[in-house]
């Protein structure tokens, strides 16, 4: 396995140089401690967990797997992952951006998320027991009675306990309308749940005392659609200890994430308690999709990060031919591979990708932050609104992405990235579920063009650009960003044209909308990175000649990388959005194999 | 596992309506026999054989892979597998396009190459014992003396021996100029060799007799680098049976191909054979090589299709959500996914890629028997360059797509294509290595641009592009291909201004011909595709109303799909070429991280 180095100077710049988090958090009410000083500590402890504790155990955890007993339906996690769980509780990690009401520390996002980065960097499939448990957490934060909270919440921010999120069922995955796990009322206020969830992540393990189920069920008589669902509490252990009707049926064989126990969970009768609203379900649950869509972009982003590192210590090492420009390492028998263009190019896609992607995370967690807690409510919306709009971005793009970057890590290293021992094919199978679950890349493509674009009449997204036209016009005649101003000034021009374009077509036939998507979702993610890359060389111009020229240097030629080596995509993604939907419609189900 | 059923039709349609093989094969000497009726039979034969028995073993190879007796040093394949292979060599599969003189059938590869493809769909890892053979018969049939052919290639024609390549040492693959396994002469005309090869495909197993290791060492006296590397042949087993100091070291663990035993083969003073002249082992070895390159762009192809069948079947299965435009099957509780554009985006992408891919291969095929027999030699000559020109874009073009493909096929599943049962994800990771072996494909990229276009004047390019340029002109006023002819030129033109600017550039600085590879060669695998895609459009016109309306619309249409939308990646190439290779060189080596 590559060893993983946190980058904590990224991290650095990121925060405190481009997103300066520190001029805004501390203003906040409730994260008036959030310092850059607190934020630099926490990163730093967080680092070294990461690092020492959580990566050495990434390769092994893949070997291993969980083990399923079925004797008693329980689960065993690979070696060390209890006990570095039971560190992780110890540093006070789940509890870091959690109510302080409920033994949180009360820290805002734009930390968490970097420390999720690292752990996803680490250790993926361990990092999912915690990222469950966090997302539990927010839903009954969010939709719980007091009661509710006072009796779960504190155990799932000292991490005691953990949770799952129940969605699935072996027929219905993105139409959760289809679902048929019942609930019938006891008559106590409580519920008798009997269905099968499949594919559920951390859903039966050894590492806490109790797992917080939130199942999502259908009254007797509810509505037989999506509009028909309820969410439901169904603890693995009632409050006397005893054992709840839900258990684990058995483990998924899965491509990656081997060390995270994928269950089957089968409720069998099983008490659950109704939380928020009957046949509200779905929307209490989106309070956890919302997270865990930017969770999954956090597993892209961490991922491309591992894959980089590893490629980069590997093509600095691996001698193998001569650059074609004459000997650089006359004095070894070849030269590094990190001579040869080709390879600096997988090595370039993996850094610009990571390192744009890092910058719109914290964005994001920023504007999560501000939507939380700023006084001001046009603030909160503005934020909420952008948070809206960049989700699905984040998670389909980001996990795109990563994937890209985690293939070429492997690329990189020849045949032996194809051989286990080396770590880099594992980042390749742990990717791959990113741009899966937690709706699809498709369904997160059409989440942005047609709710979070066309049916806003484009409000969010005119929000969004109108910075980006700011920032070009404030930049105009700056030669230092002519490299950026003058492609973002275009794409805006064609986004607001294809967006137009897909509206006014997509009147007439809804399929244009659906066939627009996915060229769609890479267009606004081009024009998230280009406008932040070039913020970021903005801020790296500014700092040069203060000591620290390599630094800078490498962001202004990474963002020169992007603009003329990735960001062409634009080209492409503008020529199939204009073909619309006809070359995807025409041909007749039928035909499509003889 | 997807049901895997061999594409027969469109073997028929490729081979006999788009190439039209029957006009030409039976013309070259030796060929007379290979009429359309002989092609059909064999191609049945094989579609059974490939469907019955090779598909089955695929998804328990992959559970099961092969084990290793470090007491025995010798290797099991998976359950089935040899039994499997038992009944290949009694249908006469192995013998199929080998040389009569040693008990081959002297078929052409126009046959055998479409029953590749079957194999690579049904079991791509079982298929790599046999295809391994071939090459080793392939170099020793080039190469070999009289006695050598007459002691070794009617057993590897029969199969009752298999054969290897092994070139690759641990810390030298794509270099095989830093080789040091060394082959000492023993002075009775034998050598003793002694040195370590890894990643050995089929490098020992249980299916035959006897492994003919083909060797790559370098004498004591021979220079140090590619200019004195030599071939030898190194046997399992002596002629008197006794074993020969070659053993399996140990297996590797990899990614997929689990079923194909990949060895560490240590040679500790083996008995050894030179083939071909001393020194000369690279060219030797690269008889083997070019036609495991297509091999390899036969795997991606393969794969994709066998992805492209189980992607189908699902979507077409499959219910969630309903369509955009309107119920499509009101009475079922949602519509199949195959509605949803996203999901046809999807399967078109497989299948525009594949039905292309099977194009490809058919005409680099015939081109190989015409290279082999025709009587003329500038028409051997033409053959030969366009089979130089286009096997690098086969070998990456085609393992880059069917590697698209084969994830694309998964994402249609869903999270269930993440789970092992369905077998996607299998094919996602046997294709991986596709991609890697037989050169990795940057090399392949480098292969094109520098010795195939650059070294060469342009003088193969301007053959093929020749070719393309007639077929637009003559169709400049043809409404039916008008998708085609426009863009097709305006390629043609683009492809004389970046080959020539690049070929300018890279005078001034070599990088730039490395930097510009990669995308060079997606940019001639479009302008490929478009042109053959062009023609199976011309010839569906041309066959419309003949009571296979389905079968050529589709055609067309898929053709359609492909002009505008995946063709256009064209424009991102260009431009991404047109940035030349500053952006990639100038972040310098100590700066990628800090």
């Amino acid at each position: 396995m590559p060893a993983y180095q946190a980058p904590l100077r990224d991290f650095d710049f990121v925060l405190h140089e481009l997103i300066k988090v520190q001029d805004i958090i501390p203003t906040l009410p409730g994260y008036e401690e959030a310092t850059q000083d607190i934020f630099r500590s926490y990163l730093e402890a967080a680092a070294q967990f990461c690092e020492s504790e959580l990566a050495p155990l990434n390769r092994q955890g893949d070997e291993e797997g969980c083990h399923y007993d079925s004797s008693t339906k329980s689960v065993t996690t690979p070696p060390g992952f209890k006990e570095a769980y039971q560190q992780y509780c110890e540093l006070g990690f789940p509890t870091l951006d959690c109510d302080p009401a409920y033994g949180g520390q009360g820290m805002p996002k734009a930390l968490s998320f970097p420390i999720m980065e690292m752990q996803c960097s680490s250790n993926v499939a361990w990092s999912m027991y915690p990222g469950l448990s966090h997302g539990a957490y927010s839903a009954i934060h969010a939709h719980g009675t007091e009661a509710q909270k006072a009796a779960y919440l504190p155990k799932l921010v000292d991490g005691s306990w953990t949770g799952t999120m129940c969605l699935t069922e072996p027929h219905c995955g993105t139409d959760l309308g289809l679902l048929k796990t019942r609930a019938e009322p006891n008559g106590d206020g409580s519920y008798s749940i009997t269905g099968t969830k499949i594919f559920i992540s951390a859903g039966e393990h050894d590492m806490s005392d109790n797992i917080i189920h939130l199942v999502l069920a259908r009254l007797p008589d509810s509505p037989k659609d999506v509009k028909g669902i309820s969410l439901f509490i169904v603890p693995k252990f009632h409050d006397d200890g005893s054992r709840n009707a839900v258990a684990c049926g058995s483990l998924e064989h899965k491509m990656g994430i081997k060390a995270n126990a994928t269950a089957v969970i089968n409720l069998d009768g099983a008490k659950g308690y109704l939380i928020g609203e009957v046949n509200k379900g779905l929307s209490c649950m989106f309070t956890m999709m919302n997270a865990a869509r930017l969770g999954c972009g956090m597993q892209g982003l961490g991922i491309g990060e591992a894959s980089f590192q590893g490629a980069l210590a590997y093509a600095r090492e691996r001698l193998q031919m001569r650059s074609l420009t004459g000997d650089k390492c006359p004095d070894k028998p070849a030269d590094p591979i990190i001579v040869h263009p080709d390879v600096r190019r997988m090595l370039l896609t993996q850094k610009a990708y990571t390192e744009a992607g890092r910058a719109l995370t914290t964005l994001l967690a920023l504007q999560l932050d501000i939507e939380d807690k700023h006084p001001d409510a046009d603030a909160r919306q503005d934020a909420a609104d952008l948070v809206a709009l960049l989700t699905p971005v984040a998670k389909a793009f980001m996990t795109d992405n990563g994937y890209e970057a985690a293939n070429l890590g492997m690329q990189v290293f020849g045949g032996h990235g194809y051989i286990r021992e080396w770590g880099m094919e594992q980042l390749v199978r742990d990717c791959r579920i990113s741009q899966i679950y937690e709706g699809t890349n498709g369904i997160q493509a059409i989440d942005l063009l047609g709710r979070k674009v066309l049916m806003d009449q484009g409000q969010k997204l005119r929000k969004f650009t109108k910075q980006i036209h700011k920032f070009c016009q404030a930049n105009e005649g700056n030669d230092k960003l002519a490299d950026y101003v003058a492609p973002l000034s275009k794409l805006l021009k064609d986004v607001g044209e294809v967006t137009m374009g897909i509206g006014m077509a997509g009147m007439q036939n809804r399929d244009e909308a659906g066939a627009a998507a996915t060229d769609y979702l890479r267009l606004i993610g081009h024009l998230s990175y280009a406008w932040l890359w070039a913020q970021m060389a903005e801020v790296a111009h500014s700092k040069l000649g203060g000591g620290e020229d390599g630094f800078y240097q490498a962001k202004i030629l990474t963002g020169r990388f992007y603009m003329t080596k990735l960001f062409p995509e634009v080209h492409s993604l503008l020529a199939k959005l204009k073909a619309g939907a006809k070359p995807l419609m025409e041909l007749q189900d039928e035909h499509f194999a003889f």
